[in-house]
């Protein structure tokens, strides 16, 4: 799977529905954090905000990966987590998208 | 310094004093993370908060340690930061007193 080609016209809706995925997750996370904190009374709700936070940026951090060969599990997972309908990539050739869309499924 | 006495009294008196400055501390980080929170715009402030999160969490959980051996300095440090009013001592000999007192001033 690593061994895709992907055409120029391609890269760019790829970036481009990559790029909404991850705006749609980032203020979804940022309205969390606003939530989480309105109900933040004792120590122990900072400390539970923080290990939410540290598992969500490392969880971030490496899921966001735009390399090609690894960004048809990128969208699938995103597909999967609600981030991205697979109606973004359409233009992608179908064998990518049947890739795609058969690896949210699972 | 690790070799100070602490009567049941002395005893009584920092544990007291020690949970006051702890509370003060603690109620001043929840203020400041529910300001952080209301002011969150993008992701860096996400990260920003869990930065700030990670070390306000190494330095408390390093900070308040009631073993006797370490008392005049955390005591010391309390008074310094403005967690804990010296007079919250009254009753501690003078020795530590004075002990406290000066370190805090350092």
């Amino acid at each position: 799977m690593s061994d895709l080609k992907w055409t120029e016209t391609e890269k760019k809706i790829a970036s481009e529905a990559f790029q909404i995925a991850y705006e749609r997750e980032i203020d979804s996370l940022i309205e969390e954090v606003h939530h989480k904190a309105t109900t933040l009374a004792k120590l122990d709700d900072i400390w539970n905000l923080h290990d939410f936070l540290s598992a969500r940026r490392h969880e971030i951090d490496g899921k966001y990966d735009f390399r090609d060969s690894g960004l048809i599990f990128v969208f699938a997972r995103l597909v999967k987590e609600g981030w991205l309908n697979l109606d973004r990539l359409k233009g992608l050739d179908k064998d990518k998208l049947s890739k795609i869309s058969a690896l949210a499924r699972m």
